[in-house]
């Protein structure tokens, strides 16, 4: 980049008022914990972009200002490296877009954590002769194993559990579902990369019975007796699952309560569900 | 970088073997999807890089290779320009490193997703005067509202949920406490930037009783009678803040069972605890 093509650059965010000149900043908006989170969208020569990212954070400082964040989308990448240059850390990246911060502030770092989870499902959807919906997979842990399991799948980003379980259920064999409730949990941790898994088992009521399997991911897909279910193997030596086969089989032949849940309001307006114990708080 | 350097970093990949000249492909390892991870680990110039992936990546095209990863950690900001040039998108990121990935397969796209949720846990901590332990915070939306709340925090990648909640307790409040159930959870979206977020009410029993409390975040902390807290009108007025004080009222009044934990081991071999309602798993 020449060195006018870097003054052009520059000059563009320069305003003129009350006969001064004055450097226009990278135009940040305020979060609530007195950060700043510039999002970036034009295209920048690094050059330029470096030249006003000092005069923003000289002016940010000053004011006080603490966490100062860098969204970049990917067409943006050129970026990257001046930021780091400048001494901001990665905080998170998706596929078209990374997230830079900088704590410019005198007081301790308070920088939240990245998201630390993937969330899955599993669904327990059983029929009238208690018999239960398994699936063997083409992929993965499972492949030509010969296991069957229930149907798994990633809650996505956005998406409720109760509502990923549905949608994993129908994808995986076509059948469809209602959701009854949380029966279960796991926490593992290191299960991609080093991120933390939280698996949910969810109960569902079938309102159809045909399988129409899926043909990418699943080998095969089967109604089969709960307790020949149970009784695999795989199941019976690994606990995790073994355990989970368990509160199952409580939920057909116990009065064992999961969680079901009810949809809230959140202080920000947002609605989202609480999962608890409805059958105890009911109780007089 | 002249020509020169870039043969230089070019030739100390090449073997000679059986008189052929070869390009050593960049060093990856096999993953169990049929994929390929790249640590880059040592520096190297931008343009000697993108002549290896090439290279490396062609080969692995002809073996049948699917998804290909690159871990570049931060001191190797330079790549990232490159791969994305070189048709990678991010994967996720943290501080200190940003994970690229590539679908170089012919069959439909697998690579699995980021994580989505971040999770939070509440600590619901009583004495025997039916008191609970609650703080006022210095920062964030509960800022001078003067709303008493539980003591809340993040959990920690590799973590484990029971603990993240004995942990934040002890370093708000300075109260020892043992985990004893979860009582409820709730799970909203769109909490931070795009992520989903978990968050969990657990019960804990308190070992010590002399509230020291942290100076940076907590304004102030103190036990406080159940339902003096219940009847605080930020609580009354938010069914999500309501419906969570009615189950742990639940909890000291009826038979409420929350889900306990046992540990067990994964297929996998690590691990891990699972959360259940054990008190209806253990009936007759």
């Amino acid at each position: 980049m020449s060195t006018s093509t870097i003054a052009l650059a520059i000059e563009k965010q320069m305003v003129l008022e009350n006969g001064v000149q004055q450097v226009e900043l990278l135009n940040g908006v305020e979060d609530s914990y007195g950060g700043i989170i510039l999002n970036m969208e034009e295209p920048m020569e690094s050059e330029a972009f470096v030249y006003l990212l000092r005069a923003s954070i000289s002016q940010w400082k000053q004011q006080g200002k603490r966490g100062v964040w860098i969204k970049l989308p990917i067409q943006l990448v050129n970026l990257v490296e001046p930021s780091v240059k400048e001494g901001f850390r990665y905080h998170h990246a998706e596929p078209d877009y990374i997230m830079l911060v900088n704590w410019i502030g005198n007081s301790t770092n308070t920088i939240p954590e990245n998201a630390s989870h993937r969330v899955g499902i599993g669904a327990f959807v059983t029929n009238d002769q208690r018999e239960v919906l398994v699936v063997q997979e083409n992929n993965g842990t499972f492949k030509g194993k010969g296991v069957w399991k229930f149907p798994t799948g990633v809650v996505n980003e956005g998406e409720d559990i109760c509502m990923a379980a549905i949608r994993e259920v129908k994808e995986e064999t076509g059948i469809d579902t209602e959701f009854v409730e949380i029966l279960a949990f796991r926490q593992s941790h290191k299960s991609f990369f080093t991120k933390s898994d939280l698996f949910f088992v969810c109960m569902l009521r079938p309102l159809s019975f045909d399988i129409q399997k899926q043909e990418t991911e699943i080998e095969a897909a089967q109604w089969m007796s709960i307790n020949e279910y149970a009784a695999q193997p795989f199941i019976q030596k690994h606990n995790g699952f073994s355990s989970v086969a368990n509160v199952c089989l409580a939920k057909l032949e116990k009065d064992y309560a999961g969680f079901s849940r009810i949809p809230t309001t959140t202080a920000s307006g947002k609605t989202s569900y609480v999962y608890f114990n409805s059958r105890d708080l009911s109780k007089l």
